[in-house]
C-alpha cells in the first residue's frame, strides 16, 4: 500500500487528491472489480438483463441543522442525486442510522420527518433500514448511511462514465455553486452576515429526467458535491482525457456566497453542493437543454459555464474576470470537513 | 410520538423491545410503506418483474478486531446473511465508511483485506463505496455500512415473512449459539479462560442456497443476531400468532460460551450470533433438511431445538433441562451493547 500516511487524515475523506489516493491504493486494491473501477456515482449494473444503478453514502455532517435543510433531507438528496446523475430513475432507498446516546429525540424526529418529506419529494421509497445506538462520545449525535436503487434505461447507459464527451461539447450548471457547504460554515461559526446564505440541498432526479427525455445531447452528468466543481471538472478531464476551460465571468454565484468567500478566502468552486448538477452536452442541443432546464425552478439560474476543448488535456483551466488564465486544480487540503 | 424517553438510549439499539418501540413509534410512523413496515430481513420488492432483496446495515463493533474476525468480515456477512435469510441469493454490496481521523492505515487495510476475502467467499461483488473521515473523538475508530442486493426466486417469496408457518413446524438450527456475543466481549475484557471463545461470523448464503434448492420444506428464515435467538423467536411468535417452545437440553452451545455466561449471568439465548440460522420447517421435511445442513460445514452442528404448537400464542416458552418451563421474553435491557 502506498497512500503516503500511516495514518489516517482528515484530508483523505475530503472529496479530493488524498482522497482518491486512499480509493486507488487500498479499497480499488483490494476490492476492484470491473463494476466497481468505474467510480461512477452509482454502480451499473445489469440483473436478468435490466441495467440497475446502486449507490451509497453516509452523511456526518456537522451540524446537524443548517439553513436548507437538515441531515436527513440531506441523507436523501445526496443518494437520490447519485442515482439520476448515473442516468437511472431513482426508485428506493436504505436508511441507516448510527445514534449517539443521548441525541434528543425530538431532533431524531425532525430528522426522520424531513426524510420521509424529502423521499414523497423526490418519489423515491424508504424500503429498509438500520439503527445502530452507540455511547456517548463514540459518535457525534448522528450519522446516516442511505443506500440507493435505480433503473437504468439503455440509451443513458453511458452517462455516468463520460466515455463520449469530445472536445466543443459545452458544459451547463443547474444554477449558483458553493451554496451548500458556505451554509454549513454559516451554521457551524453562527455568522450572521447581511445576505443570507442557504444550501441548495434538493433531489434533482425530476430534472435530471426531463432533461433526459427531452434531449439527447447529454454525454456526462455528475453533481458536485464534496471537492466541489473543481473537483468533478478534474476528474471528467483526467477520464476523458481532453482541456476543459470555464469562465469565471459566467459562474452563477450567489451575493452571499460572494461575500462569505471574499472574506474567509475559500474559492467556491471548491466548496460543495448538494442541489447542483453538471452536464457536458453536444454544443448543439444546448439551447435545448437550456431551455427545459429553465422550466423547472431547480434549473432556472442554469448557465453554460465552460467547454470542452483539445488545449491542456487533463487539466482545468479557468478564464478569470481579468482575461488571465490558471488551473484549476483537484482539491489537495480540506477547507471544510464534514459538510455532508 | 411515543417512544416513552425524551432522549435515546443504549437499548433503543439492543435489537429488544425498546428499539422496535423506536422503529414503530418513529420510524414506522413517518416512513411507512407496505414494503418497510414488513420488516424483513432485506426488503423485497419487484423491479420490471423480477423479484429483488434490498437491505442495509451499519456496524460499530468494539474491538474493530475479535477471535474468528474483525469488522470487515463482519459486514460483509452481516449482509449477506440478512439477503440471504430472505430468500435471495446476494449478488451486490455497498460498502461505505466512516472513519476516525488517525485510524492506523494497517487496521484500515487489514479490514478492506477482510471486506475482499470474505465478499469473494460469499460470491458477492462490491459495486460501490464511500468514504468519510471526522477528526479525532467524532467517532469510535471506524464504522462500516454495507447495503447489498440479492435475487429472489418466486418459490422463495414467503420465507422472510413467514406468513405459513403453522403449529407442529419444528425450529432448526445450523449450530451452536452465542459465539459472537461472548467472543466480543472476551476480546473487549480480555479474558483469559480456559475454553476459548471464537466468533461464527461466516457468510451463511451458500448453505441456505443448498437447503432451498433441494427442499422445499422451509417456511421461515432468520439469523438471531442482535437480540440472539430469544428475540428472533418472539418476533416469529408475535407475527405468525402462534406459539414455541424450545429445549434448553438440545441447544448447542460451546462450553467456553456455556463457561463465561455462568460466570458473567449472561443466558446464550439473548447472545448474538453472526453465522447462525433459524430454519421454521415443515416437520416431514426435517431430517432431510438436516441432512442437507450437515454436509455443509457451516451446518455440521445442527439441531432440531424446539417446535411451533398452539399453546401461549405470541410466547416462547423454554422447556428446561430441570424439566421446568419459563417465558423467554424479547430482549428488555442491553447486556453488550456494539457487538456488531
Amino acid at each position: 500500500m502506498n497512500t503516503g500516511e500511516d495514518k489516517i487524515l482528515l484530508s483523505h475523506g475530503n472529496g479530493g487528491r488524498m482522497m482518491h489516493q486512499l480509493i486507488d491504493d487500498l479499497f480499488l486494491r483490494y476490492l476492484g472489480n470491473p463494476i466497481l473501477s468505474e467510480q461512477t456515482d452509482a454502480a451499473i449494473f445489469p440483473i436478468d438483463f435490466h441495467e440497475m444503478a446502486f449507490t451509497t453514502d453516509s452523511f456526518v455532517i456537522d451540524p446537524l441543522f443548517f439553513p436548507g435543510g437538515n441531515i436527513g433531507k440531506l441523507a436523501v438528496c445526496g443518494t437520490v442525486n447519485d442515482l439520476a446523475v448515473s442516468g437511472s430513475d431513482p426508485l428506493y432507498i436504505s436508511v441507516s442510522f448510527i445514534i449517539e446516546e443521548g441525541l434528543p429525540m425530538k431532533d431524531l424526529e425532525t430528522i426522520v420527518i424531513s426524510i420521509a418529506e424529502e423521499a414523497k419529494n423526490a418519489k423515491v421509497t424508504v424500503v429498509t433500514g438500520d439503527t445502530k445506538v452507540v455511547n456517548k462520545g463514540k459518535c457525534d449525535k448522528l450519522f446516516i448511511n442511505t443506500a440507493g436503487i435505480g433503473r437504468v434505461k439503455k440509451e443513458n447507459l453511458l452517462i455516468s462514465t463520460g466515455g463520449t464527451v469530445q472536445p466543443g461539447d459545452v458544459i451547463i450548471i443547474n444554477g449558483t455553486i458553493g451554496d451548500h457547504g458556505m451554509a454549513v460554515m454559516s451554521a457551524r461559526e453562527s455568522f450572521n452576515f447581511k445576505y443570507p446564505v442557504k444550501s441548495d440541498c434538493a433531489s434533482l432526479n425530476h430534472l435530471i429526467k426531463e432533461v433526459l427525455d427531452q434531449s439527447s445531447g447529454v454525454k456526462f452528468m455528475r453533481d458536485p458535491t464534496r471537492g466541489g466543481v473543481a473537483s468533478v471538472l478534474n476528474e471528467l478531464a483526467g477520464r476523458a482525457a481532453v482541456g476543459i476551460e470555464i469562465d469565471e465571468s459566467i459562474l452563477p454565484v450567489n451575493k452571499g456566497v460572494h461575500v462569505m468567500c471574499e472574506l474567509l478566502g475559500f474559492d467556491p468552486l471548491y466548496i460543495a453542493n448538494e442541489g447542483k448538477v453538471i452536464i457536458v452536452a453536444d454544443p448543439a442541443e444546448s439551447n435545448h437543454i437550456m431551455e427545459i432546464m429553465k422550466k423547472n425552478d431547480l434549473g432556472r439560474e442554469c448557465a453554460v459555464i465552460g467547454r470542452v476543448n483539445v488545449d491542456n488535456p487533463g487539466k482545468v483551466v479557468l478564464k478569470t474576470v481579468t482575461g488571465g488564465r490558471r488551473i484549476i486544480d483537484t482539491l489537495t487540503g480540506d477547507p471544510l470537513p464534514r459538510i455532508c
